[in-house]
């Protein structure tokens, strides 16, 4: 049976399910940053996956990361599977800019997340499901 | 036309070609460490490739991880497309191990790569291109 990662749970707002992913907010104000976790057990790399899964895979990541980008214009999107922490399956999608805190390096281990206030929390919530059309 | 960016050659060994990508090597001997680039022009965002192409660079990510989890079982796969600084769509697909000198963070921006010997560059470039069915 599938259970996120408890890690996985403290650190992110639960968005939507999509065909194969849950897809999370991280709570760190700092970056427009989702975690894509395919909702299937047992999962710790890439090639666990189905074939077929893996496909769905690939579109949900493009899906969360053109969100992302026509949501908040961001000079780049960073994609990253990596697991050396929290070893179940999980993509990061983030939106990164010039200047942000660790720009041009990546976020992952940079420094501590900065918490969102309840209100902007709440628009990002919405606007990022709305544009992934479950809200 | 596609054309590989130079900052890429200057730092890579060049491995093979699969269907889509080229397959590079990063001259980095800390780290068994991939570098896949869809072999078309223009690409940034993994959204900008073809679907069509997408499903391939997914299968690509998959053989690539799969040949060096086979080669030097690692504790972890990790596998990142950022291009904060080469803007140029590239795939890192990079072996990771507890007690390596960035685990359990990311490899990328942490420390200057530090060089092959000849010998053991030669040893890796062909148990890869073997292992990824090319020689």
């Amino acid at each position: 049976m599938f259970e996120l990662d408890p890690r996985l749970t403290a650190d992110t707002e639960d968005l939507v399910i999509l065909g194969l992913c849950r897809v999370l907010l991280m709570r760190d104000a700092r970056y427009p940053w989702l975690i894509l976790v395919p909702a299937k057990p047992d999962l710790v790399e890439i090639s666990d996956l189905a074939p077929e899964d893996r496909i769905v895979l690939m579109e949900e990541i493009t899906v969360a990361g053109t969100a992302l980008a026509g949501l908040y214009r961001p000079e780049k999107i960073n994609t990253g599977a990596l697991g050396n922490i929290v070893r179940q399956l999980h993509v990061h999608i983030v939106a990164r800019n010039t200047g942000d805190p660790a720009w041009p390096g990546p976020v992952w281990g940079h420094s501590p997340a900065e918490p969102y206030d309840a209100a902007t929390l709440e628009v990002r919530i919405k606007e990022i499901r709305r544009s992934l059309g479950t809200a």
